[in-house]
């Protein structure tokens, strides 16, 4: 792929389309694009991780460990952030996130997510109101399964 | 409380403590400072919100429904902030907010949070940092009540 077709595929991705394209271009130098095929994991619940995942391609199950076994409690697709999480707290990654597909990923290193953010206000934005959905939705999810647990 | 002593409590709020003094005369002319008594709620599960608060002083409950009642999920303090979320997702308030102790509380409207987290990008860092750390929370006390509820 060109550097150019690079470019409007990110400029395609709802989080930088605000931010302009010589900048893209140095996103495009500086990130890494990796394909997971259909059953590997993106990143596995309990690891340390460094790096946030922007879904360029694909869908993924969302799994997480319970006494239970494990669960689904959502699935990513094209323009979905995942793995955020690990890099804001520095702490264990909090879901496996597996591809259900083949998957391509655009890889964002802890220092780059950091830069982004810092340099581009509204993607901080949309970063926040991604997490305050996801912190929404699992409140919801919680607040059922407490109900159901009589706990 | 003079203007100087409000400038002086803001640069103690974690959140503020890089934003430099004349910004913070700003903030404290144009948030609203509020006091709510022990058992008044901050803020209800469901209600429409506009405002996220900082707290300032005080501890408070955070509750939410579920169908065996209402449960405590988190408790929080001085300087935490509570609300954000209903701003960000233009949705319903996800929990209840109910007052301890007596707290007083600074109240940010949805404009002044987002003029605050572009102009400030450390602070939208904080912000993210925050609801990593509450989803992080979340999603492991939603593991242990998918493993309680056998679903």
């Amino acid at each position: 792929m060109s550097l150019n077709e690079e470019v409007e595929l990110l400029r395609n991705i709802p989080l930088f389309a605000n931010i302009e394209p010589s900048k893209l271009k140095l996103l495009a130098f500086t990130s890494e694009r990796l394909v997971f095929l259909a059953g590997q994991d993106l990143c596995a619940q309990g690891d340390m991780g460094d790096s946030a995942y922007i879904i360029i391609d694909g869908t993924a199950d969302v799994l997480i460990d319970t006494d239970d076994g494990v669960k689904s409690v959502t699935k990513v697709g094209k323009n979905d952030v995942v793995g955020e999480i690990a890099i804001l707290c520095d702490a264990p990654r909090t879901a496996t996130v597996r591809a259900i597909s083949d998957v391509t990923a655009l890889c964002i290193s802890k220092d780059l997510f950091f830069r982004l953010v810092k340099e581009f206000p509204q993607m901080a934005v949309e970063i926040m109101r991604k997490l305050a959905t996801d912190l929404q939705r699992t409140t919801g999810q919680l607040s059922r399964a407490l109900g159901r647990a009589g706990d």
